[in-house]
């Protein structure tokens, strides 16, 4: 822990700057930083950043390496999807390292006239800020700057050297973070302060994406019985794939991370396309669909399950018993994660939490996936996801509490300054 | 009947022109004129109008009063819609006046790649013409319009008022035919001559086209059990629909028209979009559908068991129950149409068919619709629907036979000889 004076100049610090991190939030909220749209925002990052004194690398999913954990991109160029690092580097450095990374990459908004303020104003209303991503997780990219901020405007600094990174592809593939360590950058540790609510991440799920083709005989809807629906053939395999995910979850009884949690494994049909004409019977069908995996299952089981069980559903459809319906790997093929306890990062935060909080850091297993799992799985880095709290992760009025990004803040750079050591600023 | 020596020379003349025809049906069929899009090829068609010496008139949809049963269009310009009617208008007109009209609107063709041909390249193999359109009903565009060509060619013309008229919105609303005779084109008989095989149709079932709008309320797929899934609440009303069909069918079975025909009222879910992402549970999911209704229902009541059959399909649903599904009507609300046996219009026709097959006008049922309905339901003109012979309405390989454009060519030109009388080109 850093000493109570240097401790009490760096949250008066965050206090004195929090205006500033709440107008840069907004900052952050305001680019619709969708899908292969990431690039202003990080551009506009790279110069804050670069503003700050820190070194900055900027560089594309294209600049590098081939890795066998990169996931398939679908419709998306890697040549756009635009990753920055920016390197507190202190003169003889001492201490452990860290990663702070954070992803700015947003999922779509959904129809508008469904939000109370439009989803990329980034509006404030008792004591939350409301958009798109507000919480996940531009609030937790705040924190992490402003943190280093607020750090050295109380005239300290890392000893350590640090990296504060921004990536894309977080909610489609996690190519972003795994870019980053493909690009060489390594640490004693990693924090990604995902929204998490002043948790500590133990467990997360993998995920699947897959897409569903269905491609049929339409015909004129006035013989219809000659021809095939391929809407709702598609809907016969959604079906089958619903079954498939009750039996997956109750084997999932027993595990060991995920038994206390009913069905972790989640399936979602999330988009769909098909046909062309109302009076036309549909030639073809497409689903966008997501599925879960606990620990103890590979992404490559359970891609063979999806593959099994559309097979199984096909033959019982007069038309796709004859026209095999396609599976598209679309993005993730991401393995579950198991932040093992008992790590001295780990250690050092729980200290950083209860110093803030008072308390025990309280943890979660989550049904979802987040980046902390390259850092741990493949790279023997801790990767600890812990960050602040909001509402409505992927849904209308999405929104991140004001206060709990200033507790979130002060838990972070003490967390920096226990980790990394502080000194007087060079 | 024209006297055999006149008959001798427009038949040849038929033959000596074929070449032209075939050529002219594939220089239709190579536009691309899907709805919204018809507008080069309706001004195409207006110069060789015009070139023929035939009076044009070119208008669109938004130069037409209102009308009771014009249909709502969603997403398409009536200002873009173009008409076209070529008038042969004889010095002192005697006999019987004459609609010959045809639509050239045409279906989306769905996939290119699960075509034989381009669907737009006209190719001929084997005695078909393959193409989108090429059957419906291009080719009885082209059958008319060379009828016409023939008996000019053999040195004679109608002796009445006779219309060329081609029309967009058949497979969408129908507001193409009805805006020529708002325009205030009349005359004794009309003939449509859609692809029938060379048979009369006696009746079509009405349409309904429709949307189905379904909102819900998307979250992060972890926690999807406190959102609701759009895509799978519309596949509830689709399945709520297939069953209020069946019940439809049924009480249909001693319909005086269609009794011999298995489930004359198809329901066809024929386009869905819904959902934004594979990993949030989709807030939105549209369907566009069709069904058809039996003579004996009007389409207010059609509308009114749809609206029935959603509401009750919603409440058992418990996100729907809160959040009804909305249905816009969007295309076609049109009445059943019986053609009533007994017109002198059909008798000169069945007489002209027997003349060139030989054999009595056999007689189909449709499921259907086609625009004849307009001339016989409101403005009392027999609508006559008798055409060539092809396969595969609105499905892949659509095609049209070469020899059965020949074949219906001269029934036309001798139901135009009959119908309208025949004097020496003046």
């Amino acid at each position: 822990m850093p000493d109570a004076e240097a401790r009490d100049r760096i949250f008066a610090a965050i206090d004195a700057g929090f205006d500033k991190q709440v107008a840069f939030l907004q900052d952050l909220v305001r680019f619709p930083s969708l899908r292969g749209r990431e690039a202003p925002l990080q551009d506009w990052f790279a110069r804050q950043m670069a503003a700050r004194g820190y070194a900055v690398d900027r560089f594309t999913l294209a600049d590098v390496p081939e890795h066998p954990k990169m996931a398939p991109m679908v419709g998306v160029d890697p040549a756009g999807s635009v990753q920055v690092v920016a390197a507190h580097r202190p003169a003889n450095p001492a201490g452990r390292s860290l990663i702070l990374q954070g992803h700015i990459d947003v999922v779509p908004e959904g129809p508008h006239e469904m939000w109370t303020h439009p989803p990329y104003a980034a509006v404030i209303r008792d004591g939350w800020m409301y958009g798109r991503g507000a919480h996940d997780m531009k609030a937790g990219v705040a924190c992490m700057v402003f943190a280093m901020d607020a750090i050295r405007a109380a005239g300290l600094e890392p000893a350590a050297d640090v990296y504060i990174e921004t990536v894309t592809e977080e909610e489609s593939t996690g190519n972003g973070a795994l870019a980053t360590l493909l690009r060489g950058y390594r640490a004693d540790a990693a924090l990604i302060p995902e929204p998490t609510g002043h948790t500590i991440t133990r467990a997360q799920t993998g995920t699947i994406w897959f897409r569903l083709r269905v491609r049929g005989v339409p015909v004129h809807v006035a013989v219809a019985q000659d021809g095939t629906n391929a809407i709702m053939s598609a809907y016969a395999l959604i079906n089958a794939l619903y079954e498939h995910t009750k039996a997956l979850n109750a084997a999932a009884r027993d595990n060991p991370w995920y038994a206390g949690i009913k069905d972790p494994i989640k399936f979602n049909p999330g988009i769909i396309r098909g046909g062309d004409w109302a009076s036309s019977t549909p030639a073809w069908c497409e689903v966008d669909c997501r599925i879960g995996l606990v620990p103890g299952t590979t992404p490559e089981e359970a891609m063979a399950g999806i593959e099994a069980c559309v097979k199984e559903a096909a033959k019982g459809d007069s038309f796709m018993a004859n026209n095999p319906p396609e599976i598209v790997w679309t993005g993730f093929r991401t393995d579950p994660y198991v932040l093992e306890p008992g790590s001295e990062a780990e250690a050092v935060l729980a200290a950083a939490h209860a110093s803030v909080h008072g308390g025990e850091m309280p943890e979660r297993r989550t049904t979802a996936v987040n980046d902390t799992r390259y850092y741990g799985l493949y790279f023997g880095i801790p990767g600890l996801c812990y960050g602040p709290k909001g509402e409505v992760a992927h849904g209308f009025d999405e929104r991140t509490s004001i206060e709990d990004l200033r507790t979130c803040t002060r838990t972070i750079a003490t967390f920096i300054g226990d980790w990394c050591g502080l000194r007087p600023r060079g």
